[in-house]
């Protein structure tokens, strides 16, 4: 790529779209993170990365259950709950890997946390229930019920810590600069539409 | 174009996602509609087009202001409010021409209306608010300050008749195809990417 350029992929759960992501890292020649924020965030902070993933893109109700069964341990040491660290922790790394580079973010806030940079590219990926419901199935290997029981609570969990955070709606297009649906023209067809708009960008 | 395609275009006020319906359709050598759906739905229904150009996408709740203010001419003749008759003949209307023949549609709830269609795309052209001001206030010839008001009404109306009718999110990108930032690579570059998205249909 000759300029520098920064993608951030939303993603409704089972769209492909982490398989976007990836693919156009690869065909970039540049790096794509996933799970890796939460890596990276978790070695910077100090925190353990276990702590961490309890509330990767995980709705902040959860601390409240914490609390509410007398699960207090998430507060010591702390006078900042632990997902705000965490939230936190993933903002600062996913500004510093974006100053750094060219590369691709996959989902938390990474839309939001980036929004005063002009070098970015905001992507959401979705598609109807039906074609992502077999995609959960198929890479899972459960039922088309429990895919789509993962399905809505996934979808819901992410909505839930996006609105939190960022104070905008998840999913909502005005959030980003093009959605495609993966169930009409596949995750090639994606990649490909994106790399064109890269190329159109005024 | 080789096999008959559909295309609904949502826009955000100012985005000129009209301009990208127009050329779309010059493209493919098929009719774009805008108002031109109000005016055939009027003659089809028999009601007079000016009647319905007070409900042109503008929020159910202007009949409530009808009733408050005494104007209840809006209901003498019929059991259903006329706002209700001018979205229902304007949605006969659009069924009928997407069932002739490929065509474009702006606005007008037309991707909810032919959400049972497989011959569909529906896309939503978005911008950001300085490009939209800044188009708004050059096309109409008013203060930026003036076109900035205008475009938050006019969005929060169509929002408006949106859900009403539909009862979805307007702009929520799971209701469309394609989305695209019409301020971040121009008219005639959605108009690419949209001819290129008909193309690779699975």
């Amino acid at each position: 790529m000759e300029k520098k350029l920064v993608f951030t992929i939303g993603r409704q759960y089972g769209s492909g779209g982490r398989e976007v992501g990836e693919k156009l890292a690869e065909q970039l020649g540049i790096r794509c993170y996933d799970k890796e924020i939460l890596a990276k965030a978790s070695q910077e902070s100090g925190y353990c990365e276990e702590v961490f993933s309890n509330y990767d893109e995980q709705p902040v109700s959860a601390l409240l259950f914490n609390v509410a069964i007398g699960n207090l341990n998430t507060f010591v040491g702390s006078q900042t709950p632990i997902s705000m660290e965490a939230f936190l922790a993933q903002y600062h790394t996913i500004e510093s890997l974006a100053e750094a580079d060219s590369c691709v973010f996959i989902g938390r806030c990474s839309d939001y946390v980036l929004r005063e940079r002009s070098d970015v590219i905001n992507v959401f990926i979705m598609a109807d229930d039906e074609s992502r419901i077999e995609r959960i199935s198929a890479r899972n290997g459960i039922s088309k019920e429990q895919a789509e029981s993962v399905m809505k609570r996934t979808d819901k969990n992410r909505a839930s810590y996006y609105s939190y955070y960022t104070e905008q709606r998840w999913g909502d297009a005005k959030n980003y600069d093009l959605c495609l649906d993966s169930g009409k023209i596949g995750v090639d067809g994606c990649v490909e539409i994106i790399l064109d708009f890269a190329k159109k960008l005024k």
